[in-house]
């Protein structure tokens, strides 16, 4: 549930500022499931979002560092969350199972109707 | 999609600046149907909603001199726009057909599982 | 999945013959459970509700001898399958366990965010 | 995420050990807000939801003392989680400003098209 | 909200006329957001999918000179539509920005559980 | 509705016998419409997926002896309808007009937020 404003005419009455709840989902995919029969620890992998999200939740992004000079719109942002998990998932922090992980995609849903995802390799 | 703070210890971090999504939806209830078989001119209540929702989209609500010293909560807003919609209704912009409404509720969906809703009679 | 047209200018481009899918939910309410612990033999239920559909399913409402002179409207059809499956709950059709039923609403979802419902006692 | 079984010829195959993941909503209502401008703490609301659903979750609800010589339906499930929920509120564990709810239903979505509720006041 | 009506005995009562409501998502995919942060400008993306569907909309497809001989089934129906949105993408309706676009998909909803969708570079 | 438990410390709580509701998808894909102008029959495929799911219905997936030694997770099962799924496109059970399809996806969704899905080539 953040607030932020976009900066260019092509987004109108958003160049105020204003905020949008993203509803996040990320995808995982590989061609064979590990010794358990999971693609993933799904604990895990909610518990790691949750703290990705965590970093980012009840923000002004205008005012964050890491996004400096940037648009923080929906597609931006899936493509910086999708950033996040890699790192999580390349430090261990999803199981060593979660090293067999080849795709994942990061999807934020702004409304019922509208979303962007960001979708590649591990 | 607005921005708004809130004031109290119990809303924790939502005490910062941050932000919300709303998916509005207004249920229009009566006995009889009127003369064309309808509950109410759904596109009138659409342009009705949009128009009573424009006047919130992609704003600060903290500097909406009509919430001074409110939480805009999810639960104040549902009655808010309750309120609006009601005005709405008597000043006849829902049509000829609407004056036989008997109640109405609003609600606001904030996420996929939170919402709130105000019902009253019109 | 019917096909229908409406008689009235308020109905603008739905005076021509057009079509709509309905997702039909009915649901059933009391006090008090039944010797089994349920509301509604949900399996009778489901039957009954799918023989009622099936009497309107992949037709043209604007041929149909009962609704003649009337505007088939989301709100009327809701009244009309209403009707019907109260019947065939005094009917028995339901089960006898369906006898302590008080109360049911029929719901007709034309899209993801239009709707009609109506509810009356059994 | 349960497994149960049921007692009686109307359940058909479901007589046999299977299981059902419920996804559990709580409404809670009141006249007026409180004097943060909330219905209910919703921090609080969905820790004591969680609480009570821990108690149930990953179990074979065959084997609950609680629930023998019962049929462990959807309709049951909701007010049995009702009970605790207002066994909760009563104890102070939604905080003071709960005091003032007046009416609780819980839902139980046992899939897309599926779900039984129990409303009652607090 | 279309009516319509199938040739062939595969579709059994569908050859009837009979009508549904379809719920239209169109997909936007690029490897490199554009200059705004944007895979695509969501206000043209919006006006512009709902001038191609206006075209349909309220309509007897049987008589439909574009569709003649045709089976208008849901599939058919994506990929016209998408057709039609890659047109528009040519022709400069969705902005500079969207003559990146790489691919898009269009799907119809035609109830809450069945849908198609056709997918093809832009 | 199944039953089931898992072997593994991985699994936590979910080691206890419990149960879930699979909610399950068939997705076909194919680069040509046939001649119907279709992807599919989707009676047929409706039809047969019921079949193949209702060897599984209302089971404890413990006791089946074709999952002997395997934790039937999400995953898991979603190859298994897959693969049966398959079985009945090659033996012509989804009629003469699915010999041309292409691709097969099946997901299973667990709950509102959590599901799995395999895709192949049939």
């Amino acid at each position: 549930m953040i607030a932020h404003s976009f900066q260019g005419e092509v987004f109108g009455p958003a160049q105020r500022l204003h905020g949008a709840t993203y509803v996040v989902d990320a995808t995982f995919r590989r061609e064979e499931l590990d010794a358990d029969g999971l693609v993933v620890d799904i604990g895990l992998a909610s518990t790691t979002l949750k703290a990705v999200l965590g970093e980012l939740d009840f923000r002004n992004l205008d005012e964050e560092p890491a996004f400096t000079g940037k648009n923080t719109t929906t597609e931006f942002l899936s493509r910086a969350i999708f950033d996040r998990l890699v790192a999580a998932i390349r430090a261990g922090r999803l199981g060593e199972g979660a090293r067999g992980l080849e795709r994942l995609s990061v999807t934020l849903h702004e409304s019922h109707v509208a979303w962007a995802s960001f979708e590649g390799a591990v």
